[in-house]
C-alpha cells in the first residue's frame, strides 16, 4: 500500500500542472477572489484525475516511458519477477488508475463547496470525464488504422486535448466563482482553438522533440501507428511513394531509430510538419482575440495570453 | 458509442443486484419510509460501480466468461480484427469500465441528497470504494502464489467482498435514512460474517458449480491460481504427495477438465471443502444472531434473515 502511495506521488511530482493552473485562472477571470481552498481543491482534484487517465492510457497505448521515467505498468511488472510480470504490470496499473480516479474523486468531495457551488461544477465535471474517455476511445480504435482524414483526427483532438485539457478546467474554475452563460461561453471561444493548438504542439513534439525535454520517448507514438493529425496530413499530401513507406513503417512495434527518421523525412518532404506549424500559429490567434472583449477580470486576460503563447510554443 | 452503452446493458442486465438489495434494506432497517427516488438512485449507482469493478477484475484475472457471457475485453477483442485484437480488447475494456465508473458517480451526484444525506453518504462510498480496490491488489498479489496463510485469505475475503459486498451498501442505506453509530454497528455485526460466508461459497462454486447456474467458467479460478481460502486450507491440511500435485495443477493456464477433476479430489480429500461448508455455517449463524436484538425495523430484519440464507445456500 505505502508503495504505491509513493508510485503515485512521484507521478504526480512531474507533471505540467495546466489543467490546475487553467480551473485557477478561470476562478480568476469570472471574479473569484478571497478564500482559494475550494478552488485550489477542485484544481487538485484535476490534476489526480488527469494521473489517473495517464495511467490508463499508458496501458492503452503500450507506452514505455512517461515524465521521464517507466510507465506505471512497466514499473510494476518490474517488481512481479517471472512469467506473469507483463499481466500483473498491466492489472497492477489498472487498479491503481483506479484509485487515482476515486482519490481525484474524494478530494472533489471534500472541498466543501456550496450547494450552488456543487450543482454548478459536477455536471462539468462528468461532462469532463465522459468527453475524454469517448475522446480516448475514438482514439484507440483509429491507431493502428491509418487514414488520411484529417477532420477525423482534429474530433479526436477536440474532444480528447481541447474540450478535456482546457475548455473544462476553465470552466469549472470560472463556476465556482458563480460564472453565467457569457463568461463560460468566452471561456469556450478562447480554450478550443488554444486546445487544439496544444494538441498538434504534442503530435510534434512525440515525432520531433527531444525525449530530454518531453520525457516521452519520440518513437512510442510512431510504433503504436498514432492516427496524428500530422500523419494524416502526410498521407493526404503524400506521393504514392511516400505514403507506402508511411503505411509499412508507422505501426511497427519493431521501429528503430533509423525508421523513425525516415518518418520524421517524410512528415517535412510532404509538407505536413509546416502545415500543422501554421495550423498551431492560426489557432493561437484565434484564441488570443477571443481574449478581446472577454468579460474576463483584466489580469486573468494576462494571464491567459501568456499561457497561450507558452502552451503552443512549449518544447516539452 | 451506441454499441458500447449497449454493451453495459446487457451486462448490467445479468446481475444478482445483492449491492443494491442491501441498499435498500439498509434504508428500511435504519427507519427509511416515503419517498424512495433517492435510495432508488443511489442504490443503482452502487450496482453500476460493481459492473465498473467487475470488468476491470475480469481483465486483471483474465476471465473468459461472466454472467454466461464471455467478458467484457474478450467481446471488444472479437470486434477488432487483426493481431491487435488483444490489445485492443483490453484497452477498450478498461475505458468502458473507466467509462461506467464515471456513470455511476453521474447517479450518485444526481440523486437530489439532502445536504445531511450527502455528508453521511460520500465518505461511506469513499471508503468502499478504496476498500474494495486495495482488497484486489491483495488479491493480485497473491494470485499464482500459492500459500496455505488461511488467515491472510480472509483477509483479503474481508476487504474484497464482506465490506464491499454486504457492509457498505447497508451503511449507504442506513445513513440515507439518518442512521446513528448503534445502526451503523449493528449492521457491521450482520454484514461481516455473512460476507465472508458468501465469498466462500463463491470460492466453492468457483470449483464445484454448474456453469449454467453460476455463468462462470469453473477452469478460471483454477487456470489462473487464485489463492482462495479452500485452496489455502488443502494446502495446510494436505500430504506433501497432495500439495505437490495442487502446486504443479494449481495456475497452470492450460488446466483441462481431467487436471481440474483431480484438483476437486484433492481439495475435497484433505477435507478443505467440508471444512469451507462448516466456516459458511458458522458465519450464517453468527450473522443470524447479530440480527436478534439489532435496532432494525422488524419487517428489514425478516429480509436480511431471508438473504443471509439465500446468500451462504446459492448455487449462482
Amino acid at each position: 500500500m505505502a508503495d504505491l502511495v509513493q508510485l503515485v506521488e512521484d507521478f504526480l511530482a512531474g507533471g505540467k500542472r495546466i489543467r490546475p493552473t487553467l480551473t485557477f485562472l478561470g476562478w480568476r477571470a469570472a471574479g473569484g477572489e478571497g478564500d482559494e481552498t475550494a478552488v485550489l481543491r477542485v484544481a487538485a482534484s484535476l490534476e489526480m484525475f488527469h494521473s489517473f487517465a495517464l495511467i490508463h492510457d499508458d496501458i492503452m497505448d503500450d507506452s514505455d516511458t512517461r515524465r521521464g521515467r517507466p510507465t506505471i505498468h512497466r514499473i510494476l511488472a518490474g517488481r512481479s519477477p517471472g512469467e506473469r510480470a507483463e499481466k500483473f504490470g498491466i492489472g497492477a496499473a489498472v487498479l491503481l488508475g483506479d484509485l487515482v480516479f476515486t482519490w481525484s474523486d474524494q478530494l472533489l468531495h471534500t472541498a466543501s463547496l456550496t450547494r450552488a457551488q456543487t450543482e454548478a461544477v459536477l455536471p462539468l465535471v462528468t461532462e469532463m470525464r465522459t468527453e475524454v474517455m469517448l475522446g480516448q476511445y475514438l482514439d484507440l480504435r483509429a491507431t493502428g488504422e491509418l487514414t488520411d482524414d484529417v477532420e477525423a483526427t482534429l474530433t479526436v483532438n477536440r474532444y480528447k486535448t481541447a474540450k478535456y485539457t482546457v475548455e473544462r478546467p476553465l470552466h469549472v474554475g470560472a463556476a465556482l466563482a458563480g460564472a453565467g452563460p457569457d463568461v463560460l461561453a468566452a471561456c469556450t471561444a478562447y480554450a478550443l482553438p488554444l486546445g487544439e493548438a496544444f494538441q498538434l504542439r504534442d503530435d510534434l513534439l512525440g515525432v520531433y522533440g527531444d525525449v530530454r525535454d518531453t520525457g516521452k520517448s519520440r518513437l512510442d507514438d510512431l510504433r503504436s501507428g498514432k492516427n496524428t493529425t500530422l500523419v494524416a496530413l502526410a498521407l493526404r499530401a503524400g506521393t504514392p511513394a511516400q505514403t507506402a513507406r508511411l503505411r509499412a513503417l508507422l505501426g511497427d512495434p519493431a521501429l528503430d531509430e533509423d525508421g523513425a527518421e525516415e518518418v520524421r523525412a517524410i512528415l517535412a518532404a510532404t509538407g505536413a510538419r509546416d502545415t500543422i506549424e501554421h495550423m498551431i500559429g492560426d489557432r493561437r490567434r484565434q484564441a488570443l482575440r477571443a481574449l478581446d472583449g472577454a468579460p474576463f477580470t483584466p489580469a486573468a486576460a494576462t494571464a491567459l495570453e501568456h499561457l497561450a503563447a507558452t502552451a503552443t510554443r512549449r518544447t516539452s
